[in-house]
Formats: C-alpha cells, sequence, structure tokens
C-alpha cells in the first residue's frame, strides 16, 4: 500500500478560499435573489488593457504560422525578452536585478509553493502572523517547524524580527496580503540584517508592489544594501496587470545568494532552483509571456496605472468609510487591501457569515490567515466602483445598527 | 544557516536536455557554418492549427473586455468546458473518466513532477529503465529508493513486473518515451493486476497517446478493467496538438483510487490531490485553456490529425532508413520516437559526438535515460519532412562508412 505525505492529512481540509467560495455557493443556493457583492478574494475586475491584449494576440497568430512558431524554451526559465523587461523594471525603482538572475513562472503561487523543494526539513521556518496561506500550508506539507512573529494592533500588523529567536527561512510580504502594512526602508535594513545574523535566507513576497505610492516605501528587497546576498523576492502580474486569468509571474534568486552543504562547499541558490525548475517545469505559455513583456513597455505601464489607480480610489473609498464609522484598520494606502478590526468584538467567521446574512457582502475573516487575524476582516480593492460605493453603503448601515 | 535539501546535490548537475543545448551551442560557436538537423528533444514543429489559434484569441480578446474577463478560476482544475471535452475524448477511445476527475495543468512534466509531494518518502518506487529523467529526478530529489525494471532489447523494451519484487509507485509510459514501444492490452492488465496484489499505484504517462494507430493498443490506462482504483493518468497537449509552447496538459485521478492512512482511514487520493494543487498552483490561463478546448472539436482533431500524420510518416521514413541500414530498432509505429541501437556497439554519449561532429545532425543519447539506454540512441520524428529526409541521408552515408 502507498504511504501518503500524512502531513496533508494534519492540513484544514480546503485551501481557505476554496471553503469561502463553498459557503458563497450554499448561500446562493439559499437566497437565489441575493445581490452579493464579493470583496474577498483577492481577484481583479478590470480587463486587461488593450496594448496587453493585442500583445498576446500577435503571440497567438506567430504560434499559427511555420516560421514563427515556438516549441519549448531551452530553459524553461523565460524568454530573454521578458527577463530583459523585467530587469529594467526592477532598475525603475532602483534595484538591481539581472536578467538572468530572473525566471518567469505561472504566477508567484506556484513558486511560493514549489520554493520549498530545494530546502530540507530540518529548516526553522520564521512567519509573519497573519500571512498568505500558502507560506504555512507549504511547509507543513513537508512537515517541518513554524515559528511565528506576531504582527498585531501594537504593531501596526508589521512584525519585527526578535533576535532571541533563531530561523533559517523567513517569509515576509510587503505590501502586505492581508494586512494592507508596508514595510519601511528602516525596518527592512532590520530584516535583512537578522536574516545575515542568522544566516537565513527570506522570502519576500512583493506580489503587491505596484500598489505602493509613498516613494520612501521600497518596492523590492533588493531597494536594501546587502539583500542579494540574503532574499529571494517573488512578484506577479496578476495584481500588477490584471493577470489572475493569464498566469504570470516571476522569481528573483540573485548570484550572490549561496548557502554552505553539509560537507562545507558552497552552493549557489539559483543553481539549484534551477535544477528544480529544469525537471518539473517546462516554462509560460508564449502568448502569455508576450502580454507580460507588453505590460513593461511604455504604453502597457501607462495603461495598467489607469488601472491601479482605479483600485486605490476604490480603496480610498474603503477606507473613509472605515474612519467615518470609527472602525480600526490598516492598509488602504499603498495597497489594494483594508483590513478591519471587526465590530463589538466579533470572531472573524461569525463577522463574515453576519455580513453574508445580512447585506450579502463577501470579504476574507482574517483568522483563516492565522492566530492574530482573529477578529479581524479583509476588504479588497479590486471590485467595481460602483459596487464598491454600494458595498460601503449597506455596511455602514450595517455596522451602524450593531454599535449604536 | 538554512539547510539544503541535499538530494539535489546528488543529482545530474543539469536536467538531461540541458546538457544537450549546451553541447549543441558549444558545436555551433566551433563550426559556425554547420547546418544541424535537431532530432533530438522532442519538440514539435508544425505550426498550431488554424482552428486552435483562432479559439486563443477569441479568449484573448474576452480578456479585453469588462463583461467577459475572467480572474481567478475557482478551483484551479480547469474550466468545466475543456474538463468535459478531455472527458469526451476519453470517451471516443474507450476510457469512463468523468469531468470531475480530471484537473487541467501547465503541461504534463509539471503534474509529472509535483505528483510526488502527495505521497510519503518511504514508498518503494518502481521506475521501467530506460524512462523519461522526471519520474527518477523527481524521487531522488525527495531522496526515495527506486528499483528498476528493465526494459531490454530481449523483451522489446516493454519491461514487465516481477511478481517477486514489492513496489508502491509505479510509473509506467505507453507509447513509451524514449523507446517508442508500446503496451498491449494484455501487458498493461498483467500492470494493474501486479499493483493491485501490491496495493501499488501506477502513474501512467499518455502523453504520446495520439500516435497510436493500432485500435488494438490501449491509449489510456483506463481502457483496462479496474484500472480506476490503482491508476492516475497524465497527459498533454505538447504531441497531441503541438503545444509544447503553450502549455496545457491533464491529469486524471479518478474518484475509486483510494488509500489507507496510517490510521486506518481511507483517504481519497483525489481530495489529497486537490489540497495540493489548491495551495500551489493558480490555474491555467484562460485563452490557454480556450486554445485547448478548440482541440477536441470535430474541425480542432481534424487538424491536428493532419499534423499528427505529418510526423508519423517522417517516422516512417526513420524506419525505413533504419530496416535498410540494418540498424536494430523500436518504435516508429505507434509513436514518434525511434529507439535504435549505436552502430559498432558504440556508447549513447559517444555516438552523439559522433553524430554531432561528422554530420551536424543532433539526437537523444539513450545513457541519458537509464542504464539500459546505453548504447541505444533516441531519434524524433516531430522534425520538418526535408530536412528529416536529409537527416536520414546524412545518417545512411554515416553508417554505411562506419559498418563498410
Amino acid at each position: 500500500m502507498p504511504q501518503l505525505n500524512e502531513n496533508f492529512l494534519r492540513l484544514e481540509k480546503n485551501y481557505l478560499f476554496i471553503n469561502i467560495a463553498k459557503k458563497i455557493k450554499a448561500f446562493k443556493e439559499a437566497v437565489p435573489s441575493a445581490d452579493i457583492i464579493r470583496m474577498g478574494i483577492g481577484d481583479v475586475t478590470l480587463p486587461i488593457p488593450p496594448v496587453v491584449i493585442e500583445a498576446m494576440k500577435k503571440g497567438c497568430d506567430e504560434m499559427g504560422v511555420k516560421e514563427t512558431f515556438r516549441g519549448y524554451e531551452d530553459s524553461g526559465a523565460g524568454y530573454d525578452f521578458l527577463r530583459e523587461a523585467v530587469s529594467g523594471y526592477y532598475k525603475s525603482f532602483g534595484a538591481d536585478v539581472a536578467a538572468d538572475e530572473i525566471r518567469i513562472n505561472d504566477g508567484a503561487k506556484s513558486d511560493c509553493g514549489n520554493i520549498v523543494d530545494i530546502f530540507g526539513n530540518d529548516n526553522v521556518i520564521l512567519v509573519t502572523d497573519p500571512a498568505y496561506p500558502v507560506y504555512v500550508d507549504s511547509n507543513l506539507m513537508c512537515g517541518r517547524k513554524i515559528i511565528y512573529a506576531d504582527s498585531n494592533e501594537e504593531n501596526g500588523f508589521a512584525a519585527m524580527p526578535d533576535y532571541s529567536v533563531h530561523a533559517d527561512i523567513i517569509y515576509l510580504c510587503s505590501p502586505n496580503n492581508p494586512t494592507g502594512s508596508v514595510y519601511t526602508r528602516e525596518q527592512l535594513e532590520v530584516w535583512v540584517d537578522y536574516a545575515k545574523k542568522n544566516n537565513a535566507v527570506i522570502i519576500y513576497d512583493s506580489a503587491y508592489e505596484a500598489f505602493i505610492t509613498d516613494p520612501a516605501v521600497p518596492r523590492s528587497i533588493y531597494c536594501i544594501e546587502g539583500a542579494k546576498e540574503v532574499a529571494i523576492e517573488m512578484c506577479s502580474l496578476s495584481k500588477t496587470a490584471g493577470f489572475t486569468g493569464m498566469r504570470c509571474g516571476y522569481t528573483v534568486v540573485p548570484e550572490a545568494l549561496k548557502v554552505i552543504a553539509s560537507d562545507g562547499t558552497e552552493v549557489s541558490v539559483a543553481q539549484i532552483w534551477g535544477r528544480r525548475q529544469g525537471s518539473k517545469f517546462n516554462g509560460v505559455s508564449y502568448p502569455v509571456q508576450c502580454a507580460a513583456a507588453a505590460v513593461f513597455t511604455e504604453e502597457g505601464l501607462r495603461q495598467i496605472h489607469e488601472n491601479i489607480a482605479y483600485y486605490q480610489e476604490n480603496a480610498r473609498i474603503i477606507a473613509d468609510t472605515m474612519t467615518k464609522l470609527g472602525v480600526k484598520f490598516t492598509g488602504g494606502i499603498n495597497s489594494p487591501y483594508i483590513w478591519f478590526k471587526c465590530p463589538n468584538g466579533m470572531g472573524s467567521w461569525e463577522f463574515f457569515d453576519l455580513m453574508l446574512e445580512k447585506i450579502a457582502v463577501v470579504g476574507t475573516p482574517g483568522a483563516g490567515f492565522g492566530k492574530n487575524g482573529e477578529g479581524w476582516f479583509r476588504l479588497t480593492a479590486f471590485g467595481d466602483r460602483q459596487r464598491t460605493i454600494e458595498a460601503m453603503e449597506r455596511f455602514s448601515g450595517l455596522v451602524s445598527e450593531m454599535t449604536k
């Protein structure tokens, strides 16, 4: 009888967002007339900008003609035209990342889950709590020891390291999912220093970097001196350019990132990661890579920033509503997420059910992101403008009623 | 200091095809004028058929319009329209696979590598030798014990089980990569019986099923009675429809496939696989899924079969050359691969270098696929017709010279 990886049996049965989808489905069946507004899963709603669609269609046409048809990529790391474009994008906000330090992927989630393969199971994993569930789940699947750094109301949901505690691998996400908080340059310098003192590797998730408006907030860990010796960075076009259904992202493993093997030899992490990807991944669809490259052109950046500005205005509307209602929150600036404290000390899932039943607005219960998320709740700014306004009117009614 | 997964350090430094690409690059630099014919990596060369390109472009257009834009898939398992199409395709050759037993992926290689995640590391893995390197590498990366069933000249490179040896997980591939051999119905019945007697799971790679012309040869493990209780199947559109650069495939984990956990409870393998994919994968690009669905329409099947027929004629030309030269081989029928014995008892890599230097034809050294591949060599029929003929003329000259 084959033995299962029984770590899976100790996980929650379903991935968080699949549980939420099931709850919505049940509610829709119970109340078919309900006019549900979805502000739960962090999914975009605006269409892909025209310059990106045209580039993808051009890529499709090339695949239909023998002379321009493309089969397997030699390396599976992404076409040079796209890796160069991503490298140039990094340069635009002050991070020095070479094209050959970048591997193109089908979205940050895959690499975020798969990167665990290249590390041993005896590492101590440090995750800020609350966090994107994949950091925790992908390590629990290997049976690893996870320790947590608390993000909470007191520190503005921006956990800092405890130098008395050792970790080998550290997950950071800024702008943060789910809390919308951002790390300042000084805070990231502390994390890089902590990583160096512990010979640790930082896995830095910058999926929401495009929402940063404050020029003092770093858009990449590589804006911090010395970070290339300690950090892997993962980013995605999902939120930057509405690619949640297109599937393209990138992972940076700098040449300078080395680890000492048990026999004392120095090993390039990029080489090991390349070996993993070479065996288990065959690259991203060529037309999708064409679309991604168009995002980084001057016109592409102009068009996607129109969409980002639209979402930022939604975020402002949600944040203003919270302020008016006297609801405590983080995010909404430099981030598409608003993370608020449930009224009347309610639990996250309790408030989820209440919002769904009373005002048919779907959000994400903070408890789904870790113990410090209990009693907190995430809303996203990725919706339609009118629907966001409508949701906030319903929300204001509900909260005013609850707190009067 | 983070501990690496040191199993990686015990692998060959590069994936086989990356090593070959490097050798070709070095040769091109040394002899810039060389007219290289590539029959190494199993990559297609004909463009994607028009009906498929049109469907993909329609999918692109939908992504550019708010009303038809699609973000994340709820499940990440693939859109119903594509899962239904794959289910119908299975039905067309006598395999009963329900749409909800199918998960769409970005190509068989990813799932073939990632499926190992859901099984424990103490399983005994059985691989037929020679084999596609991912079966071995992805298990070596977990430090697993691998045993081999010999495919060799005596058994026509179609290894059969040894009932005196126990295995928990069995990799089979038919039509076989690299040997081009196929399992008959009777042979697959034996494998299913062996799996049942050992409570083992078969991982069945049917990536080349579309090349089967003999109606007596099963195109799916699920053509065998009882296989749904013991087998996972992986297939891909790479070879079926020229999707090597488009990236789409599918994995079947039947509802009937159950495993007993150490606490005695019965666990659905599909549920655990869904949990893995739900956390570490976000589905395939929507326009790519549109393209894939078009493959399974009546017109799509007609157009891809024109391409397959073209490759089959190439295979016939290569096979006829081998027959004329008196070179022993398998494949060429029901398969796009021709697997031949190197002349004069030469080693595989030795013959690789000779072919590259003397006639500038690239093939794949059999030794790259396992110990039984030593002294054998793989050519693919995926090339251009005239180039295939030209390669066979050069090959005939070389072999005649060597053996006269």
